[in-house]
């Protein structure tokens, strides 16, 4: 039986801005820097980074250098590094460099996918088979370890297509599982989602597909991230994708306000009494230092500006009968 | 029995941008130009507005005109013009307008009920006895039928106090309607909320007083107001609180970022299938107002920027295979 909720009050959040967010900027960010993020991540509590794609460098040359990033990040105690790979040679590439965990994205919308991918979702799925059968043919190179997860996106609605039915999404997971991926997971690539459809397709995908549901992503296009997040947390997911600074989002998103950003995410969580295993002032530190990597590119995300919760212990203020607060 | 769980997909959105909104920021808007509001959200489908507070003019110069806003609100068809009163001086006055309903702030944290208030919570409790003999007295007069709301804040924690107890803010609901109160509700006043509490405060509040629990009041300091208000949603609460362009907030609460935006609230309750009336276009419109009113003070939210969803029909755009979006 799948376990669709899982009593288990810990939560993985993976930092996906070196992939998701750095793509979606034009400043190229260092790789010295990269590792910096790296280990800064890593020594925050982050557990799972998503450190780069494996595109040819002529067509995003921000993740250029994503092979050097990983290896670095290979090397981090109990990090799960991981690379996003858009077809079979990615992924050899991904094999090649013992990545721990691959990650192929699917649109569920058939007008997204052929926009973004330039292929339908079941020619996805066909290359997912093929990557299967790369990584079983890895006898027994760090490779033969790396994990296949099929990322489906454009899950809750299209910018171009408008809806995508459920039942479409469902079909995706089991056949992503059927080709071959080891685990799957649910993207809101556009912004479309809210938390009454979050509930219900993670409900139906989890009583369908069990734990090897492992992510949800959702984006902060029209500031319903974390209540996305708050209602597939309720639906028993316990995983879920987030960029420092909520900076990324997809370029088929108008007016795009980023991701869910990590520090704010993780923070909501902790609040909630999740475990997430992560130092919420740490990430707020990094997202201080990301902000110069990223000189007048906008940040997102809203636990920066009032910072964790301190409860005072001086003098209460001067008392004010004027402006009631409720 | 209490209604904890109504069946009921109806969802109220209390505009309460000119009374919280307006105290905090130092722009006096003049009454025609709040009325100019009122009417407009009222078109937009609003059916409660808080119009003021009633104070004394030299402490909140901002409200000094309450009374005129209201009378204009009073003429709207459909519309319950309320006023926030913090003691019987401002009750009699609201009385005096026949004002539909009156807000008395109660703050469950006492170091912030002594600081915001100079009162006890229990002070407050028996001032709200005070209130309704007043009304009780009215006699034939619209004040007769004024509605009495305790509106309990810092229910969620306090940054003078720290912790809040649930046994008392519950306590206190259940005082405030045996002192006299038609209806309570609750606030979020500092931003300490996080979905996890607001369901289990407002579960178990909707199972002590039912249906006379209005409405839950979030400040979106941490940008977990929608989460929480998706969380109370879900606890069988149907009245919202919340803000034009997010403005607001607690002078007690250092960085606060203001009150859950009211265009924000709306479009996610509509998303997910609720019916609350009111025209989030039409809002977005009366928001761009709202900045000419308020020239170089920040407004808050996330809707604002990409809009409401609109599916393109025109052809998809040229593909890009590199930043696969996810």
């Amino acid at each position: 039986m799948p376990t669709a909720h899982p009593p288990a009050v810990s939560a993985t959040l993976r930092e996906v801005g070196l992939r998701d967010g750095l793509q979606s900027v034009t400043t190229i960010v260092g790789t010295a820097d990269k590792c910096r993020w790296v280990d800064a991540a890593h020594a925050a509590g982050v557990r799972e980074i998503e450190v780069g794609s494996m595109v040819p460098a002529r067509l995003l040359p921000q993740l250029a250098d994503t092979e050097a990033v990983l290896q670095h990040a290979l090397r981090l105690p109990g990090l799960v590094a991981s690379v996003l790979v858009p077809n079979l040679k990615g992924a050899q590439r991904a094999l090649a460099a013992g990545a721990h965990a691959m990650i192929v994205p699917l649109s569920a919308s058939h007008a997204h996918s052929l926009a973004n991918l330039r292929k339908t979702p079941d020619e996805v799925v066909a290359e997912v088979a093929r990557i299967r059968a790369a990584r079983d043919a890895s006898g027994n190179r760090a490779g033969s370890r790396t994990i296949i997860e099929g990322g489906v996106g454009t899950a809750f609605g299209c910018t171009l297509q408008g809806e995508v039915p459920e039942a479409e999404v469902l079909r995706l997971l089991q056949a992503l599982l059927d080709a071959g991926a080891d685990r799957v997971s649910l993207a809101d690539t556009v912004g479309h989602a809210d938390p009454a459809r979050v509930s219900r397709l993670f409900d139906k995908a989890l009583h369908r597909v069990g734990d090897r549901l492992r992510y949800a992503h959702f984006h902060d296009t029209r500031g319903m991230g974390l209540a996305n997040a708050y209602a597939a947390w309720q639906a028993g997911v316990r995983g879920f994708d987030a960029c420092l600074g909520g900076i990324g989002g997809c370029p088929h998103a108008p007016g795009a306000s980023g991701n869910v950003a990590t520090e704010d995410l993780a923070y909501m969580l902790e609040r909630m009494g999740a475990h997430t295993g992560v130092q919420v002032p740490a990430l707020l530190q990094l997202r201080r230092q990301l902000q110069q990597w990223l000189p007048g590119e906008p940040l997102h995300g809203s636990l920066w500006q009032a910072g964790v919760i301190r409860t005072r212990t001086e003098p209460a203020p001067a008392p004010n009968t004027a402006a009631a607060c409720l």
